[in-house]
C-alpha cells in the first residue's frame, strides 16, 4: 500500500463488508487486468477469463495447487461496472478466516489494497458518478436513520446533480447574454459605454438562479443535523422520571442506530431515532445540591453534559410541582441558550392546570409511564432542529439539498460571486467587471459536480471514504 | 418467524454479512417464489423475472414507488444454487441503514426471516450438501485460524464424505458376503452349522475397516483443539518476564484469531494463532505470598486461571535461578495433571547451565527480550496439542478426519458395532447373530452423511448454525 496513489491504474482489492460471524464475506477487485489475474488464482480460469459481464461463476479460490475457499465469482466488465474497470465481487464464506486466506492469495496475484475510496474515486474518473452522487454514496454508507439514507438516496438519484446543472445553465445563459453585448462592444469600438453597463440581461433569470442556490446554502444545515445527530440530554430533579423517559424513548423509537447497546458511565446514553433525526439520548444523573462525594461528582457530569448538549429535556416531576431546584434552572441564563424542553411528567397523575411562571419556556404535559404526549415530544424535537422555515415541500427526498461541507461551501462561494455581479449590476458598473463573477460562479457550480476538479481536491475527497468503497 | 419450521417451502431471507462499516451489505434470499416476489419490489421487475441463472442484474429496490436503494442482484435458478432453489443475492450498500431498508422492502413482499441454518438445510434436502458437507461450512464459518479453515475445506471438498463412503462400501461388501451364506443356509436347510458360522467372509476386510474408523475416531481429539481452541496461562514468579512473553507471542504470532483486542481484568488475553492453533493466552498476577490485599486477590485469580488452563507456561528467571516460589509450583502434584512448559526466561543474559533439578520437566531457554526460543516453545505447544502419534500424513489437509462431535459419536458407535461383530466372529458364533451388527454399522455410517435421517436430529443440527447460511 506504501506508496499507492489515488489515479493510478493498478488492479486493487477490498474486503466489501465486515469482518464477523456471517454467512459470507464479499471481496470488491477491480482494475483493466483484474479477470486475468484473478483467473490465476481461480479453479476455472478459463470460464472466468471468458465470461461475459454480469455473470456470475462459481469454482475454488487455488493458492499453489490447494484449495483455500469454495466462491462465487460476479464478473463486471468495463464499461458496466461500479468502477467502469473490469471488476469481480469474490463471495466467500463468512468468518474471519476464509476471506482473509482468499485475500491473501489474490494479493498474490498482483493485487494491490485499495486506498479509502478507490473503488469510487475510480468509477468518478472514469465518468459513471459525478462528484454529487460520489459523496452520496459514502453518506449512504454511513446513513444513521432512515431519514438519513433517503436524503443520499435522492442525491444517489441525481436530486442535487439535476438541480445545480438547471442552476449553471441558467447562469450561463444569462453570462452569454453577457459576452453577446462584451463581443459586440470589442467589435464597435465606437459603442456608447451606458449601452454595455448597467442592467444585467436576463437580471431576473440571475436573482431566480441566486434564490435556488441559497435555499440550497440553507439546506446543509438540516442535512447536516440528519447526518451526524444531536444530542439530547434529559435532565431534572431526582426522581423526576428521567430514567423512565429515556427507556419509554428506547422502546417507542425502535431505530436505535448503534450496533452496540448504550454505554453506562456516570451517565447512560444511546442512539435513537426521533422523527429521523439520529439523536444521542443521555440520561444524567439528577441535578441537586448534595454533600455525598461521589453523587456530587454525578452532578457535576450532569452540568458537563447540559454544557455539551444540543437540546435539553427538563423534566418537571408534576406531583411535586416547580421546585427551588427547577426555579434554578430556568433562571440561568447559560441555558437559554440552546434550544430547552419542558417536559410536565406524570400528565396521567397530575396535570399541568396552572399558567407556566417562565414565559420563555411553554412545557409539554407528558406521562414516561404512559407514554402520552411522546408525539408532541417528537414534533418538538424535529420543530427544533428538523425542519426549517426555508424548507417548502414536505416530501424531503424529492427536493434538492447539500450533503457535504464541500458542497455548502462551494454553493455559498457561488452565491457571494453572484450577489457581487448583482449588486454591480444595480450599481451600472461595466458589464466586464460583472461576466467574470458570472463565470467564477459557473465554475464554482461545476466543482460541486466535479466537472471542473484538481487532483488535490479530489485526493482529499476519496481519502474520507471507507476502505473498500 | 413465530411458527416458522425447517423443511416448510415458504421464501425465505436473511443477512449474509455483518452489520458495520462497510462499502456493501449482501441479503440472501431463497424459495421457488423468490424471484417473482423480489421482482415485484424491483425498478426492472420483467428484466430480473426472465434472467437466466448466474447473472447479475443492476437496479433499484422500491417500496411504494419510493427508491430504498441501488442495488445488484445475482440470480441463481434451481438446481444451480447454493440451496438447490431459485435463490437471490442482493448486494446493497454497506452500513446499518440502507441493508435494514431494502430487507424491510422485501419482507413486505412476502419473505419470511430464515432460521439458522436454513440455507444449508434446504441445500442438503436439495442433495446439493451431505451432512459432512453441511457441518464444514458451519466450521468454516467459525474457523479461529487457517489451519481451522484448512481441515474445514478439506471436509467441504469431500474428504470426509469419501472415506466414510470407502469404508461403507467395504462393510457393504462383507455383509454382502455374510448374507449369501445366510441366504444359502436358509435355501439348503441341511447345511452344516459349521459352514455358517465361524470365520467371517472377507474378515480382513472389516477388519481394515475398522483401523480407519478408528484413526477417524482419532482424529476429532485433534480437530476439536483447532477448532475450539486451548487456554495456555503465563505463570511464574512477579518480573520473571511473564508480560514480555506476553507481548513477544502477541507481536510474533501475526494471526490473532478475534477482531476485539484483549480484554483487561486482573489478567490480560488475547486470542493468537500458535502453530495453527487457536490459543487463548492468559498473562496472569505473579504468583507468590503476600500480605497486601489486592495482590493477594490478583495471585487467588491466578491460581483458578492454572485450574482452567489446557497448557500452563511456567516462566523462570534465569537470572535469579531457581527460588522457593518455583519449587513449591513444581512439588504441587495438582499442577502435573496438565501439560506444563518451563520456560527458563532471559537466556541471553542468564543461559542454563546445571541440569534441572525436577526430572518430569525438561525446561525450553527462551529470550522474552530477543525471541530467542520462540520456535523450540512453538514446536512444543503443537506437539502437546496438534500432531497426534495416530496421525501419519504431515498434510493435515490432505487426511480424512472428523470435524464434529455428532460424527465423532457416530463413528464410535460404528466402531462399536464392528468389533461386536469381529469378536463374535472370531468365537465361532453363527453369522446370523454378527450380520446385523454389520448392518448396524452401515447404518450408523450412513447416518454421518446424512444418507440416513430424521427430522429431529436435521433440526437439532441446523438450528446451531448461523443465520444467514
Amino acid at each position: 500500500m506504501k506508496g499507492a496513489l489515488y489515479g493510478d491504474d493498478s488492479p486493487i482489492i477490498a474486503f466489501a463488508t465486515p469482518p464477523g460471524n456471517s454467512a459470507l464475506t464479499l471481496i470488491r477487485c477491480s482494475g483493466s487486468t483484474a479477470v486475468e489475474l484473478a483467473a490465476s488464482a481461480f479453479s476455472a480460469p478459463e470460464r472466468l477469463k471468458s465470461s461475459p459481464g454480469n455473470t456470475v461463476v462459481y469454482g475454488w479460490i487455488e493458492k499453489s495447487g490447494e484449495k483455500i475457499d469454495e466462491v462465487l465469482v460476479s464478473v463486471f466488465r468495463s464499461p458496466k461496472s461500479y468502477t467502469g474497470e473490469d471488476s469481480l465481487d469474490i463471495s466467500c464464506h463468512g468468518g474471519l478466516i476464509a476471506g482473509r486466506a482468499v485475500m491473501e492469495a489474490l494479493k498474490a496475484c498482483g493485487f494491490r489494497d485499495a486506498l479509502p475510496g478507490e473503488f469510487t474515486f475510480r468509477a468518478f474518473m472514469n465518468g459513471k458518478l459525478d462528484l454529487t452522487r460520489s459523496e452520496s454514496v459514502m453518506e449512504l454508507v454511513s446513513a444513521k436513520t432512515d431519514t438519513g439514507r433517503r436524503h443520499a438516496i435522492g442525491r444517489l438519484h441525481g436530486l442535487l446533480y439535476d438541480e445545480i446543472n438547471e442552476i449553471k445553465k441558467m447562469l450561463v445563459e444569462v453570462l452569454s447574454g453577457a459576452e453577446i453585448y462584451l463581443d459586440y462592444s470589442e467589435d464597435e469600438i465606437s459603442a456608447d459605454a451606458d449601452e454595455i453597463a448597467g442592467i444585467l440581461p436576463e437580471q431576473s433569470k440571475a436573482q431566480q438562479a441566486l434564490g435556488r442556490l441559497k435555499k440550497l446554502a440553507c439546506s446543509w444545515q438540516r442535512q447536516r443535523i440528519y447526518q451526524e445527530g444531536i444530542l439530547a440530554v434529559i435532565a431534572g430533579r431526582p426522581n423526576a422520571g428521567k430514567s423512565s423517559l429515556f427507556n419509554l424513548l428506547l422502546r417507542e423509537e425502535r431505530s436505535i442506530v448503534t450496533e452496540s447497546p448504550g454505554t453506562t458511565r456516570d451517565w447512560i446514553e444511546a442512539w435513537v431515532s426521533i422523527g429521523g433525526i439520529p439523536v444521542r439520548l443521555a440520561d444524567t444523573a439528577g441535578l441537586r445540591e448534595t454533600l455525598d462525594p461521589i453523587e456530587k461528582l454525578g452532578v457535576q457530569r450532569s452540568r458537563e453534559m447540559l454544557e455539551e448538549a444540543s437540546i435539553i429535556l427538563y423534566l418537571i416531576d408534576g406531583a411535586e410541582g416547580i421546585t427551588a431546584e427547577d426555579r434554578s434552572f430556568f433562571t440561568d441564563n447559560e441555558r437559554q441558550k440552546k434550544p430547552v424542553l419542558i417536559l410536565w411528567n406524570k400528565s396521567d397523575i397530575a396535570p399541568r392546570n396552572e399558567p407556566f411562571p417562565f414565559s420563555a419556556y411553554s412545557p409539554i404535559s407528558v406521562s414516561a409511564k404512559t407514554g402520552d404526549g411522546l408525539p408532541e415530544l417528537t414534533k418538538a424535537i424535529t420543530d427544533a432542529f428538523g425542519e426549517l422555515p426555508t424548507e417548502e415541500t414536505a416530501n424531503v427526498s424529492q427536493a434538492a439539498a447539500l450533503g457535504t461541507e464541500r458542497q455548502k461551501n462551494l454553493v455559498e462561494a457561488a452565491c457571494a460571486a453572484l450577489e457581487e455581479a448583482l449588486s454591480l449590476s444595480e450599481q451600472n458598473e461595466p458589464l466586464d467587471l460583472i461576466a467574470p463573477l458570472l463565470r467564477e460562479a459557473v465554475n464554482v457550480l461545476g466543482e460541486i459536480t466535479g466537472e471542473v476538479s484538481t487532483a488535490d481536491i479530489l485526493e482529499e475527497m476519496f481519502s474520507r471514504f471507507c476502505v473498500g468503497k
